[in-house]
């Protein structure tokens, strides 16, 4: 996959990354201090701040690759990165209120290495602390008071309701023996695509950008998006567990019907059918039993999903994502600075390992 | 109770919620149509207007007194009632967002005699269409595109975070043995009053009223709210089964912490001494040993709560907040038959039966 992306620099995404967090998890705290007790306890543990007892911790705060993105994006409308800072944190509010209700809905007893909030507190915390972080992403722009902050505003009420919608593709797909790759796509777009573009627009509208010129950064930010769940789809199966922190076959001990395993049943020919048959007989069986395989069994699985092209086809949908996403910014007009950091962070998503 | 208020206008209080009614609810009906399935069908099974199996019903859509306060606060800004349409739908659909989620985490399993969305579907279709209606109601505002819409989403945004205040607090005070009348009064404003307020402003906002106007017209709203959730916990008590349409001694069953509950205990003397002690034995009980009690046993309650001056201090409680409410409407500067109206709207809350 590597041959159509040129050497990212690492040094500078990191830098950007770091830049992103610098400035928007001080203004995330002091927002998530707002919450009443026991929210603000609670949120400050989904975080990763404190542990389930609150004392401070220096956790994995994940990639940050969504404030960056915010802050890059009022430097694309030509404003300081700073005016991007509110838009950052309402994403991240958003990102946060899905993973917490998700997590529940899903029954993932574990994110980053931690229980999740309803394993570790309860069920309902799970439910107010992401009402109450959603409804924060909202205050936070609109205590602003500016038109812009309004327009910013509706973008992301617009990318939450898509968010929305996404999980419940997702859900509903679970109960279905078939999905069919178009499917897949619009899923991903609307659970991942959707926040990431908003993301990607969000400091624009901000600086004052106007309507052409954000939707043009949110069709960037959403074929990035979709590169960027093409990847993790395909580190969810094939990803180096010391790398990505999650178990070996991840997506597939969860049965999930990510881009591989569907480019793969949609192919046809006799991997594919023989894939079919044994996901079929997969299906029978509770999760618990599924994901008790041993390491053969997932491998199995695994290698007819490569046979049958699921692999080869994913890490070729990331590349045209990948492309799509940079033609997006050629047709705004921005400091070649803000696009030469916008391109890294994009060739960084689709090259990264973890 | 009925002496302080002057004979309600029953009549006209029942044409201004058909008002609100008829405005509201196709606008309503047509926002709730624009969620993706499956989400739109259970959205439409809790409001009522189908049954589980998606089948139209003419339900129970309650009372709806929020959108008949949202068009009369566009008039009392000199606006058309239909200008308050936008509102009363972001204020209908933020309740029942709380509705959703908050039916879910007390366990609830009945709401206007059907199943609950958790229980008729599953919790996750109860957070996801939650989530769902929450978005879409500041959708349904800042598509609009005004300025005034929003300052509206603005307020809409800080009555749904003290909403969500409110039920954490309530979910918190539930492990509690004691709660004072002070804690009671403050969860009440956030979890009734905050939004109530916010349903007497949203029109006005919309209909270019200044933030003073707003907020006075909130602080008619706040009181109203205190005064009809007094008396909700009296009929939660001594209600006539018939007229509410709720189980006799319903909060009692539930063992909620409810106003005359709450006075009864901090009244001092030997009913409440009495009282305390039977409570505190209850509170060992699981909740399904507690709402078994028979009739008697109840009523026995119900008495010490009397005898200690638990009703009688709601009651009080109830005309203290209809009159402070009333002292607000005297600072704006309204059309005199408005003005009448949110009197009208005032005096039936407080003297409804359910």
């Amino acid at each position: 996959m590597t041959s159509a992306i040129p050497a990212v620099d690492t040094a500078g995404v990191r830098a950007l990354l770091e830049r992103g967090r610098t400035l928007a998890t001080p203004v995330l705290r002091a927002a998530v201090a707002r919450l009443a007790a026991p929210m603000d306890a609670v949120a400050a543990y989904h975080f990763g701040w404190t542990d389930a007892q609150g004392r401070p911790v220096s956790g994995d705060g994940g990639k940050a690759v969504r404030p960056a993105l915010a802050l890059l994006s009022a430097e694309a409308a030509g404003a300081a990165a700073e005016v991007g800072v509110p838009g950052a944190v309402a994403v991240e509010l958003v990102h946060n209120f899905s993973l917490l209700h998700d997590d529940l809905m899903d029954g993932d007893e574990q994110r980053r290495h931690r229980d999740t909030v309803w394993k570790a507190y309860d069920p309902a915390q799970a439910i107010l602390v992401g009402d109450a972080l959603f409804a924060l992403a909202n205050e936070v722009l609109l205590e602003l008071g500016t038109v812009e902050a309004g327009r910013a505003t509706r973008r992301l009420t617009t990318a939450t309701r898509k968010l929305i919608d996404g999980q419940a593709q997702d859900i509903s797909y679970e109960h279905r023996e078939r999905v069919t790759v178009e499917e897949c796509l619009e899923m991903e777009g609307n659970k991942t695509g959707a926040l990431l573009a908003c993301a990607c627009s969000i400091g624009a509208v901000l600086g004052g950008a106007d309507d052409r010129t954000a939707d043009t950064l949110e069709a960037y930010g959403y074929h990035l998006g979709l590169a960027f769940q093409a990847v993790d789809d395909l580190l969810g199966i094939w990803g180096d567990p010391e790398a990505t922190g999650k178990q070996t076959w991840s997506d597939l001990r969860q049965r999930k019907k990510s881009l591989p395993v569907v480019a793969a049943l949609a192919a046809g020919g006799p991997a594919s059918e023989r894939l079919a048959a044994m996901l079929a007989a997969d299906a029978k069986l509770t999760e618990a039993q599924a994901a008790d395989f041993d390491e053969e069994e997932f491998a199995t699985r695994a290698a007819l999903i490569e046979e049958a092209g699921g692999r080869e086809w994913t890490s070729q949908e990331a590349r045209r994502q990948h492309a799509t996403a940079l033609e997006s910014l050629d047709r705004v007009d921005m400091p070649a600075e803000v696009r030469a950091q916008l391109v890294a962070l994009a060739d960084f998503v689709v090259v990264r390992k973890s």
